[in-house]
């Protein structure tokens, strides 16, 4: 091969420099993990340099560091835009190290300067109070990517590369990460690519053979099983191992990503002159070094170099064991820092000059900054798709459908500027958003067949059965400064309540690091809900998402549960402008009578919870009771109550409250949407009782009322467990959350019934069984009952 | 081939029964979604004869039945021990009909017979009110697995067939399911199966091309990139394609399940006629056949066999369109009902010699029914493991590292009954349960090499990076009638949230089911908590889970807060013993004081909350103020307070109480371990304020304690969602829960302090800063503060 001669880059002095940056990037590493002081070992190493309390993890680093090193030198030879993602993020110290070396560091945190007392406090900040924390985290410039949870490496990889045609991200898969299952399921992501308008992905698989304590399932199969995987997986697979001498790794790993770099600009190249043709099958890596590489061979007599000995500390004991001490200082010093930074402390030039520059430094690339790319979507008035109402109750609509329609408008005004994707596992259509697919198609680049519907290789709408994936493609895509809209039924949501914490986190975190710019919020439309399961049953019951999202910081989350069609437009517009939030939406796709017509909708947004005095009969002075209710069937359920109500016993004053926010519930000192103590008192009262009928576990609003003053006169009725494959009045039954019992349940709190209670409670009862056996015969409500559905008359 | 000629059951014979048997499925699957009435179409049908509405997933049902019917072939020529899993159970027809056809359904319900009468029953209660399900659940005889959230189809079969050497588990997985992450990476399975000890698993990937709406990735990829991945994966690949004939596709099934077959049993006599050498290929099946399989090809002029839309119920508008009603006759009478039923409804003897027969019935396998399996565990006596503890706090201990000493005699009392497992997702050493590796392994078949430390083919301890993976082989091995325990991080506990909800809810509907017997607990030790997260900082901080687990059903779940070693020996002894639970018990992992004897611990335990008296100097009369704790680092804080109380305010009347159950705060009408109202007033008071460290979110106490009468005066001390790399405590700072802190709010709720108060919160504020300052540089204790640590002196 000519290429070594004609290539500088391939050249011994060339790579012999790359080495040294590598040793750089690992001394760095080892300092951030054991040292506050004496950071060029300028004196002999003594106990009160190090840290009283040793916190890392090395193992992966000096891998994580070899990677970024040649990256460098590729985006350098190729001009390349390039992100890193470090899916074994626990290594922190590597990109800290790497950042740090490139300059970018010190441009984000003066404070760390390019010198020796840089370097101290580069050291002593890492894993320490006050400091930084020990992973790759928001507070790494570079990085859109946590490394706490493992498994979502990939799919934010490829969420990042969505629609930019020029960036490639280079995305490290531990074999560790590699067991798991989001990882596992997100190699399919290369079905999801497109070459023409996508950039690329360049997947790492980097197995260093151990997890915490144990081989990983990767390093143990036979190389012909793992590229079998590979190909599999739609990938041609190229290997790189750790070979006799450090020169012939590098040597070895510089030719090889040369050849992937060249493989990706031809896929690109092709499929942009010609259009696309088939899926291109995209190179990606299998690195193979030992876990903690160059660190201690041996401690205490045991194995710890290429062990899941070196998983984290590999030398812990340095305040009781001299030995411990001088191995490290030995270990330190096996990198030669006099050869790597000047006596001033900043890295030679020599190396320094391998190092992109600006924007092309990894750790300085904007997209990994994603609000400064933001631009705000187009939007259409959403008031134009609003459910004309001639009163309440007059027309039935499914509130899902019609939001479709408003965001298929903004995918349609967003085409061009190719920001907005909406994501679903497998339910696009049955969660009644289908009008966007006469703008634009589900997304493949696998086959397509002609009785598909809406499938294409240039579609916006990303469906794939699993909910590991929509979350972990938003977010990349988000994170890069791009917006979205997730989809999913209810109960299945839980299956990414992890990542939505670690999102949610993300988030809590950057709102305090003034450099990272505000994001498009992450938008969840939960629907299929648990009243309306009627293909599904138990299994596909549970309201508890929004119990999990409230334990995050309020600064961030938002819950809204708009109870019909017009009330979701405003919601979901709100949502689609906010930033830095998790938005989560919960609202039917079955037809529901409407209730609010687009300005009162709006106004009744805008606050967040009202009286509906159209049906209530309390005008004229405090209510007898209150009727409160939060999402679309118990308002149904509530209204059709009152509706019996009033006819049964007109004297009953009844006041209607809606609550579309559920933040609002929540005292203003907790929570920025939170009513104050005296709007609340005066929606609810302070003496008189509250029947809430709840869409979700009623725990939630105790939760959220418990400091009201009110609290003590809530009785609330929500799910509480009990469902099977029935009627969808059934569910509310099996609840005692339907109309009768909500209106028995109101009826119990009147005192000033007295003897009238008894009667009209046999009354409830009775016509529930005879309204439960009708449903049950006919698939329908009873026209009586249909009648109490409230219309204003 | 001369095996034609040999075996009748490849004969045309045979298979033209076999055929039959299979339209019998058909037929039984569409009369449960479609009728109510004229079961075997003696008259024409009639819109009266229609259910009302229309439930259930006809798409993959034909396919399901395929399945059945040829695995009962195997079967009966093999004389196998063979489980039915159905990933794809939302088609729950399928497998309600194949249990009815072999006479299982009728024998566990008898009153759905095997006549016309049961029939017509057998149509009308599906997916019907009061009926059941329209998904494969537990109401199912010969199901383990409920067809409702995708993805741990392969999962819950390989735990399955652990230990159960003679056991095949068919596992049928969707080309839908096969996207999902968990069932992604559960294909590594067969690195976690041991030929010699453990079954098989006959993994059938069922492609029938669509999910809800769209193609399914794995239909839209080459047979020669399937084959590869399935090899990359592992296993030894068969195809079985809808060929040009129905008999030919029956021929081209026999003969390839029966190479399967033979393989399975040739891969086990190798291995148990030679001891394990290597890890086999197992065989597994891809069977591609259409959606919707001899349903009506088209509807209404578009495509609906082989087509998404025949996903639900092709034909769904026949009270609208008379053609509707037609073609649903036309495709029933297409079975021939009259050649598979006797006139008096009952199948045909020529087609029922087809099934097996008793307990090789995979309706009527008592595997499937795991409690009539279920053996006790052989338990050492707990109290032998004990701490010695002359006084309360006069001794430091990993609780969790006593509770693995524990476990390992356990393992090793019941290695002879082969029956109970540990699963941690790469934990176990991290997690202290190192002991058990004495005794066992962790187990693989994979390649072990010489640096690896307790690995090996015969382990007992599943270890793999995927809590997906621990949690469904766990439930697999627990629904079949053995026991385990799974130890994981607490913050990523939440990865399965979603899989905890679906056993809950299996759990649930069995205790109603009376043929289904009780099974083991499902017991999680989660550590690595929230308040020691001392190597990774913010992301692996959510104390969550317990908030989501007590929104399922009160007789189901569990949840324990040990402080200290000896009640979590107390607790894990009792999990171990309790059978149909979720139990969650919550313990560090890190050196702790240590407080009660092991008596002490076991009435602690067994009341679930007590008074420590020990601690507290009220005993002559009511508190000033109870401090409460649950959980062991509010557990240290608080009597650190307390301590530090009495130095300073030795005339303040101080309760403690400790709660370790934490269901016991619930009122008794709610949650059976809850405490009576006059205990809980005994124990708390009625008006004297509380201050209540707890381990997790503060809601949590809030909401398990609202409906007491001391609610009013509970302050709750928890996680608030604060937190970084730092020291544990400084993580209790950052909460308000360190003991600076918590001894504050007393001295605010203690009114009669007067003056006093001012000097004394001054004085506690300084001694924060002072310890907080000295923590960080010396990575321990100040003495001084290190003396209050509580012991008794």
């Amino acid at each position: 091969m000519s290429e070594k001669r004609d290539d500088p880059t391939l050249g011994q002095d060339y790579l012999t420099r790359l080495d040294a940056y590598w040793r750089a990037a690992n001394y760095l590493s080892v300092g951030q993990i054991y040292l506050m002081d004496n950071p060029l070992l300028e004196q002999p190493l003594q106990l009160s340099h190090v840290k009283p309390r040793l916190l890392g993890h090395w193992g992966t680093t000096p891998g994580l560091n070899f990677i970024y090193a040649h990256l460098n030198r590729v985006i350098c030879k190729y001009d390349l835009n390039m992100l890193y993602v470090a899916g074994p993020g626990h290594g922190g110290p590597a990109l800290v190290a790497n950042v740090y070396l490139e300059g970018t560091y010190s441009e984000y945190y003066p404070n760390i300067s390019e010198d020796k007392i840089g370097l101290r406090r580069l050291f002593k900040q890492f894993s320490f109070p006050g400091g930084i924390p020990s992973h790759v985290a928001p507070e790494t410039p570079g990085s859109i990517h946590e490394g706490g949870e493992l498994g979502y490496a990939l799919s934010h990889a490829t969420g990042a590369v969505f629609d930019n045609p020029d960036l490639i991200v280079a995305c490290v898969i531990g074999d560790g990460e590699a067991e798991t299952g989001p990882l596992a399921t997100s190699w399919h992501s290369n079905k999801f690519l497109n070459p023409v308008r996508d950039g690329a992905v360049l997947p790492i698989l980097h197995l260093n053979g151990y997890k915490i304590a144990g081989p990983t399932v990767f390093a143990r199969i036979p190389r012909e099983e793992l590229t079998q995987l590979m190909q599999g997986y739609g990938y041609e697979p190229y290997f790189v191992d750790e070979a006799q001498s450090v020169a012939a790794t590098h040597l070895a790993m510089a030719k090889t990503l040369d050849r992937m770099i060249e493989r990706i600009r031809q896929i690109q190249a092709d499929a942009r002159s010609q259009g696309f043709r088939q899926r291109p099958r995209w190179p990606m890596l299998v690195l193979r070094t030992p876990k903690g590489w160059t660190g201690p061979e041996e401690v205490d007599g045991v194995p710890v170099e290429n062990s899941w000995r070196s998983h984290q500390v590999p030398l812990a004991k340095l305040a009781e064991k001299n030995d411990h001490l001088k191995q490290l200082e030995t270990w330190m010093r096996s990198y030669k820092p006099e050869e790597l930074f000047t006596s001033e402390g900043k890295l030679r030039p020599e190396l320094r000059e391998l190092a992109p520059v600006g924007k092309r430094r990894m750790g300085d690339n904007p997209h990994a900054n994603g609000g400064v790319l933001l631009r705000d979507l187009r939007m259409p008035d959403f008031r134009e798709y609003a459910i004309e109402l001639p009163a309440p109750g007059s027309r039935v609509a499914e509130a899902t459908r019609v939001q479709g329609k408003f965001l298929c408008d903004v995918m349609k005004m967003n085409l061009g500027t190719a920001n907005f994707r909406l994501f679903a596992p497998d339910e696009f259509t049955s969660n009644r958003w289908d009008e966007v697919l006469k703008v634009t198609s589900r997304m493949s680049v696998a086959e397509i067949e002609s009785t598909d519907t809406a499938v294409a290789p240039d579609g916006r709408v990303m469906e794939v059965l699993s909910e590991h994936q929509c979350q972990g493609w938003l977010e990349g895509y988000l994170l890069t400064g791009r917006h979205g809209f997730f989809s999913c039924y209810e109960a299945f949501i839980h299956i990414v309540d992890s990542m939505f914490n670690q999102h949610a986190k993300w988030l809590k975190t950057c709102n305090h690091i003034p450099w990272r710019r505000p994001i498009a919020s992450l938008n969840y439309l939960l629907t299929s809900h648990v009243w309306r399961q009627d293909h599904n049953g138990f299994s596909h019951q549970d309201p508890g998402f929004i119990d999990h999202v409230v334990n995050k910081k309020p600064e961030i989350v938002r819950v809204y549960l708009p109870p019909d069609a017009n009330t979701l437009l405003s919601v979901t517009d709100h949502c689609l402008r906010s930033r830095n939030y998790v938005n989560v939406v919960v609202a039917g796709k079955q037809p529901q009578h409407q209730w609010l017509s687009m300005d009162a909708a709006i106004k009744h947004c805008s606050a967040g919870a009202s009286i509906w005095t159209w049906a209530s009969n309390d005008q004229d002075g405090a209510p007898d009771i209150v009727m409160a209710c939060a999402g679309d069937v118990p308002t149904l359920e509530t209204l059709a109550a009152v509706s019996l109500l009033r006819e049964w016993l007109p004297s009953l004053k009844i006041r209607v409250v809606n609550v579309v926010n559920l933040m609002t519930l929540q005292p203003e000192s907790e929570h920025p949407h939170g009513m104050s103590d005296k709007e609340f008192d005066a929606m609810f009262t302070t003496d008189r009782p509250i029947v809430f009928a709840f869409h979700g576990y009623p725990w939630l609003i105790h939760r959220l009322t418990y400091r009201r003053k009110g609290h003590d006169n809530l009785h609330v009725r929500g799910y509480k467990e009990e469902g099977t494959t029935t009627t969808p009045f059934d569910m509310t039954v099996l609840n005692d959350l339907d109309r009768f019992h909500l209106a028995e349940a109101a009826i119990d709190l009147v005192p000033s019934l007295g003897a009238q209670a008894g009667h009209l409670r046999q009354r409830l009862r009775d016509k529930l069984i005879e309204h439960r056996e009708y449903v049950r015969r006919h698939g329908e409500d009873m026209p009586e009952v249909r009648d109490w559905i409230w219309t204003v008359k």
